[in-house]
């Protein structure tokens, strides 16, 4: 395929895609096929010669899309939201084109340049403490990694490198396996300090763990992955209370804040204590500015060497929605939730499960955890509303997330007119 | 923006990949920017309201180009390719329509099943052993890592895993941080076992590691991330034997095999090696099939628990350019870089300074290491070419890779007219 049949062939891309996601809410959310549907519909070998298009093109409906969990269903309400939205997906395409490789400053400046100043943007809408902004005469910085597990094992291995640099400093003659065997990570289970869990949206109070961390010296990470996007809005701003005494932070822009995955952005108080963790310097990746302090190589702050230009997305993103649109979206899928809440406390056959902060709804039929399992279990194979559960206090409990840009109160009202409709059902066949 | 303003950006965007795409060798390859460039050129906040689309797109050509290495050009000579074609941009778009997070067989099952089926077709063509191919009666399988850094960690935090279990099985008493700090990972200055490495593309000889690896039950990992593309061509194949002595292997596709960053290939043996390692089983993941040993869960393979369709990339390369396509393009790289390797070897001034088995060719001036150094600054300093050094036996030495999807002979013959231009005025004006 060459450019001019790029032409062709993207713009009927551009149209698939403006299609599918137009009429995204007449599929049904779920798929219903068995594991290992795929195999048998695709040969079991690449072709030797190539296809055209058109063959590969009409292969999406037959073979892919029948597979597929439709995320940006405004009927999708499952794990929590991930990010999708046209200018994200604009600056997506101009990224692939480029395709470089942004493992240096000189690998494309422009690359390492717009990162640190979009991690400078979102640092400043989260009006996160100084100390954490690259264009100050802080001493730290932002970094986009792929996901937030990346994150967290990032600041892990810098912590250690810190605690081992901190012991040899007082004790030079030690040796470092002794010193690393002994060293200890605290987290409770959902792991480090964490803004916003998973099961169900919970706060660590960090601002009773920070002190202790700063007089312990220990380091002390913080994981807003979904919860973090809702900071730039001052009301929820509080939560983020007590990350001046971190020293890392990070949230997933990829979840909630519009930016296509992955853009998982993390925040460090002291560059020099990454980069000391990670840091690798073969002559083929030397450049004139690197001894100079003036330029930053991203490689030295994460596990992977190669890099796409991610921050072209959110460049896009924070221009074409502005401050005010972003928070309008975050406000707008709280109101669902709240709208989702309202329901359920006025329904007494269901209960709340835990307080509902943001954009999850943790509820469950009062009654026993098999009736919620079998209730969960017709939702999703009704496969027009998708829902998966937690466990909270030993309770089976289901997950109710507004998840997709489109989600409007009509479609609230309609899943809660499926789960009331369900529950009935449930409650007569079994005992509860 | 909505669907219909996204079917008119998105057309205008296609249109604005096709013609740099198009028109990129007019630009030069290297960037003529400062450290700092970029963040004097926009404002130091997100604006508070939004901006067109218009406002965003015109900033492309003010801010962005003017800091981009363009890996494109097909006078890119650096590092080692990153892979750049339309079919895999096509897909790429329809990947981040989709959106889905595939962590887990339900998150997305299309998802997880093609992934499955295309590593079994690219493990295919690279005529791997049986073992490694999902779709037998063996017990390994393939996963698409991010980077092959990340290949390597997961490698080797499994073969830890493993070592562990294998010391515990025969002295259950032992206290496992005591095991950890005790084990060894052998390498040599370019890590684990490699095939074809980034300073020269020097390959270990497997054949001989392996059966020490084997006897000795150490976990062999071969990183191939730039050669293992070659391996789908017959005359190449023969640099891949001794995999049948791999515990896991892996190599980049996004770098020489035509689909875009990121797509690292990475197979195990045994997927139950990984899976020890790894595993994560929230109640909020579990689905219903995941006890049933059909499945796939990717998220028990890798660091990340997030991952996107990335293997909608790989299946609309190999279709659209069929196995032959594909051996072409490889052939026709390693053949520009005999042709610039014929162009030094007929220059008395010059010397090869490694075997040119791929892409690569490594050269330089016969005499000091500041000859040639002052030769690549002045190479880089006219932004036409762009190459970076190596360190070969205490040389520096240049390298001169074949990057670019559409460089021709006469890129190559235009390379060297303009090195051999400046090493005369170098060798005029520096001893040698």
């Amino acid at each position: 395929m060459d450019a001019t049949e790029f032409r062709r062939r993207g713009k009927e891309m551009v149209d698939l895609i403006a299609d599918y996601l137009e009429n995204i809410e007449q599929r049904p959310v779920y798929p219903d096929v068995e594991p290992g549907y795929l195999r048998s519909l695709i040969p079991e070998e690449a072709p030797e010669e190539s296809e055209t298009y058109e063959d590969v093109v009409k292969d999406i409906e037959r073979v892919i899309m029948p597979g597929v969990t439709h995320w940006h269903s405004p009927y999708f309400y499952a794990y929590f939201p991930t990010a999708n939205s046209f200018p994200a997906m604009l600056a997506d395409m101009l990224s692939g084109a480029i395709g470089c490789i942004g493992f240096s400053w000189a690998a494309s400046p422009a690359c390492t340049e717009l990162e640190t100043v979009m991690m400078d943007w979102l640092g400043k809408m989260l009006k996160l403490p100084e100390d954490f902004i690259a264009g100050t005469h802080g001493q730290g910085g932002g970094v986009i990694q792929g996901t937030a597990s990346e994150a967290t094992l990032v600041a892990l291995l810098a912590a250690r490198s810190r605690a081992v640099r901190m012991i040899l400093a007082s004790d030079p003659q030690r040796p470092e396996t002794g010193i690393t065997s002994k060293l200890v990570a605290y987290s409770s289970d959902q792991f480090c300090a964490t803004l916003g869990t998973t099961p169900s949206c919970a706060f660590d109070h960090i601002t009773e763990l920070g002190p202790i961390c700063n007089a312990e010296k220990i380091w002390m990470h913080i994981d807003a992955a979904y919860a973090g996007s809702s900071f730039i809005c001052p009301e929820f701003r509080p939560l983020l209370n007590g990350i001046e005494f971190a020293d890392s932070f990070n949230f997933n822009p990829h979840k909630w804040l519009l930016v296509n995955f992955d853009c998982s952005t993390m925040w460090v108080r002291k560059r020099s204590d990454l980069i000391g963790a990670f840091k690798m310097d073969p002559l083929y990746l030397k450049h004139d500015h690197q001894e100079s302090g003036l330029v930053t190589d991203y490689r030295h702050w994460q596990i992977p060497l190669g890099r796409r230009f991610r921050s072209l997305k959110m460049w896009f993103v924070f221009r074409m929605y502005g401050l005010k649109g972003l928070q309008d979206y975050i406000r707008k899928h709280v109101e669902l939730a709240k709208e989702f809440e309202s329901l359920v406390r006025a329904d007494q056959r269901f209960e709340i499960s835990a307080d509902v902060v943001l954009g999850l709804v943790c509820f469950r039929l009062k009654g026993s955890n098999e009736v919620n399992e079998t209730l969960l279990k017709r939702i999703n194979n009704g496969r027009k509303i998708h829902l998966v559960p937690c466990q909270l206090s030993g309770q089976f409990v289901l997950r109710f997330a507004v998840c997709a840009r489109t989600t409007e109160s009509r479609h609230i009202r309609e899943a809660w007119r499926l789960i009331t409709q369900l529950a009935e059902e449930v409650m007569q066949e079994l005992p509860h």
